[in-house]
C-alpha cells in the first residue's frame, strides 16, 4: 500500500541510512560440521541456519577482526549512505554483548575511526535487543534535540565459539552454540528530519519484563584473579526460549500495532526475531497472518546479536516503497526483554 | 548564597534522592598493608587513600557481595528517600565497569530485586565517567516525557584485585591498583517536579573527546578460549593521567560555568574527580579559587569508579541549602571523557 508524503516534523525521527559489516566469506554446514565433528545434517536439525560470518580463522582460532572493525566498518558506511560527515553526527550509541574490552569501550574506539570528537559516545551492554535499546536511546536523544546520530550494534565470538580440542565430547546444548552464532555488525543514522531513505521511526518498544523469572540466557566472563575458575560461562535455556520467545513475539506484535492505531493490514513488512533459521519459521508460524512480507538474515548470517534488526532493515530497504510500513519484533531471552519498532516510508 | 524557589518548569529536571552501598567495614592502610607486603607510608605516598570497602574477603579472596547487591541496596536506599515505589520508577539506566555477567545484564538483575517490571532498563559500559553519562541519558529520558526514573553506577574489583600469591613480586604501577581502588555503588531518583531533595539539574557534560589519543587505563577480559592469554589485563597510564586529568577538570569547570552563565562565585559546593585522595588535591591546586567548598570521598571510600560521583552527591546534601550551588567534574582517562553536573537546590 502506499500512503502521502510526510514533511516531518519536530516530533519524529528519522532513519537515514543503514550500514552492516560481516567478516570474510560466509562458513557453510560443511565446514562446520567438519571442524566441530558433526553432520550438516544435525546442523540443519537443531538451527536450520545455512552459512555464518567468523572474524576468526575457523581451522586456527586466530582472530582477524574484532568488534571495533565491524562497527567502525558499518558506521561507515551508513555515515556515507547517509552522506554526512564526522562534524554532521552529533552522538554514538553502541550495542553489543562482547566488547572488545572493559575499558576503554569499544564505543569509543569506533568514534575514533570514524574521526568523531567532542561528543556522547554511549555503550549499552546488551543481547539480542541492544540494537532496539540503542535505537530507543538514540531516538530520545534526537527528540531531545539532537539533529544527528549514528545508533550501532554488534557481536564477536571468538572469546566463547573459536575452536577448542573438546568438541566431541562437548554436550548436544553447548555444540548448538557453536553452530548457532555468528559475528557482524550493524548501523544506523537517525536524522531529525527526512534525510537519505527517509523512513520514519513511528514507535520503538523496549520493555523490560523479567521480574521473578530466571535468565534464558548466560554469557559470563573471568578477570585475572578468575580465570581458574570452573563456573558456567555460556549457556542457553533453548526450552524456555522455545516456549516463551513466540508467545512474547505476539505480544509485542499487538503492542505496536495498538500503540500506533494499525491493523495486520496495514504492514508490508515483518522483522521476526531471529534466533535461528527453524526458530524463526516457529515463531513466524505462531504470529497472526497478514499479508506483511518477511524479511530474516539468519539463514545466511547466523545469529549475530546485537546486529541482527540492522542487517534486517539493510534487507528491507530495496524493497521498502514510499507509504510502505514495517514492524520489527525481537526477544532477548537473557532476561526477557520486549522489543521492537515500526517503521513507514515518507 | 541563597536564591529564590524555583516552581520546577518542564525543561528541568531534579534529583530527589540518592542512596549509596559500600560493603563489610573500612579497610585500612595497616591491614592493606600487611596482605600486600608493603607498608602504610607507601600507599600514603602512591595514593594517600585512608581506607577502602572490598566485598570480598581481604585474607581468603572469598566473594561476599556482588555488583547487583550493592546496586540494589543502594537502589532501594535511593526509592525509599524519595518516598517513591515500584511502580512509580519508569525507567533505570545503571552504569558500570565491572558487570556481574555479560548477560543477563546486572541492571536486569537490580530491576528484579527492586521489584520494577515492564520498563526500559538500560545498562551503560563506562569508568569514572559511567554515573554522569547515567544522569545525562535519565535526564534525557524524563526531558522526554517520563516522571520518575533510577540512575546507578557502581563497582567491584574482585575479579582484578582479590589477593594473588604474587604481590611480592608485583610491578609499583601493577601494585599500586591494589591500593587505589575500592567497591561501592551509588543511585539517585530522577524526577520531572521538584521532589525529595528538590535539586534541579541545571547542566550535564558528557564530551567523549578521545581522537587520536591513546587510552590512560586498560580492563580487559577473558572468555571461555582465551583465559590462557597473557595479555595485559589491568593497566593505567599514571604519567598520561598526572598530566591531563588537571587540565581536563579545569575545561571542564570553565565549560560548566560557560554554558550556565555562573562565575566562580556563584558555585558553593564543587565535586572534584576521586581518582585518589593525592590526584584529588593535586586537581584542586590546579583549579581557579572560588568560594566553593570541596566535597570529596575518596579518601574513605577508594577510587569506586562509577560510584564516585553518588558518594560525593550524598556527602554534598546534609550541608545544601536552598539556592545553593554545586559542581561537579569528571574525566574518564580510559579514553579521556569529559564529565560533570550542576546542581541547584531550589
Amino acid at each position: 500500500m502506499t500512503r502521502g508524503p510526510d514533511a516531518g516534523d519536530r516530533a519524529t525521527v528519522y532513519l537515514a541510512s543503514t550500514g552492516t559489516a560481516l567478516p570474510g566469506e560466509p562458513v557453510d554446514n560443511t565446514a562446520l560440521g567438519r571442524l566441530l565433528g558433526v553432520s550438516e545434517e544435525w546442523i540443519d536439525i537443531f538451527v536450520g541456519t545455512r552459512t555464518r560470518h567468523f572474524g576468526w580463522d575457523p581451522v586456527t582460532g586466530e582472530v582477524r577482526g574484532s568488534l571495533a572493525d565491524l562497527c567502525a566498518e558499518a558506521g561507515a558506511r551508513a555515515m556515507d549512505a547517509a552522506g554526512l560527515g564526522p562534524a554532521d553526527i552529533e552522538f554514538v550509541v553502541l550495542a553489543t554483548a562482547t566488547p572488545d574490552t572493559l575499558l576503554p569501550t569499544t564505543a569509543c574506539e569506533v568514534a575514533d575511526r570514524l574521526g568523531l570528537d567532542h561528543l556522547p559516545v554511549y555503550q549499552i551492554q546488551a543481547g539480542c535487543s541492544g540494537a532496539v535499546q540503542a535505537l530507543d536511546l538514540g531516538r530520545t536523544l534526537v527528540l531531545g534535540g539532537r539533529r544527528a546520530g549514528l545508533v550501532l550494534g554488534g557481536d564477536v565470538t571468538h572469546r566463547f565459539l573459536a575452536p577448542r580440542r573438546d568438541t566431541a565430547r562437548m554436550p548436544t546444548e553447548e555444540l548448538v552454540n557453536h553452530v548457532l552464532f555468528g559475528d557482524g555488525a550493524g548501523a544506523a543514522v537517525l536524522t531529525d528530519e527526512p534525510e537519505g531513505e527517509r523512513i520514519a521511526v513511528r514507535s520503538v518498544l523496549n520493555s523490560w519484563t523479567g521480574r521473578g523469572r530466571p535468565p534464558g540466557q548466560l554469557l559470563d566472563w573471568y578477570g585475572t584473579t578468575d580465570r581458574d575458575s570452573q563456573r558456567p560461562m555460556l549457556a542457553e535455556d533453548y526450552k524456555a526460549i522455545e516456549e516463551h520467545v513466540p508467545a512474547l513475539s505476539v505480544e509485542i506484535l499487538w503492542d505496536l500495532l495498538g500503540g500506533l492505531g494499525w491493523g495486520l493490514d496495514d504492514i508490508d513488512f515483518l522483522l521476526p526475531p531471529q534466533l535461528s533459521e527453524r526458530m524463526t519459521a516457529r515463531i513466524v508460524e505462531r504470529l497472526p497472518a497478514g499479508p506483511a512480507r518477511e524479511v530474516s538474515c539468519v539463514a545466511e548470517t547466523g545469529n549475530t546479536g546485537n546486529a541482527l534488526p540492522f542487517l534486517q532493515v539493510e534487507r528491507l530497504l530495496p524493497q521498502f516503497a514510499a507509504g510502505n510500513r514495517a514492524l520489527a519484533l525481537c526477544v532477548e531471552s537473557s532476561r526477557w526483554i520486549r522489543a521492537g519498532f515500526a517503521l513507514e516510508k515518507v
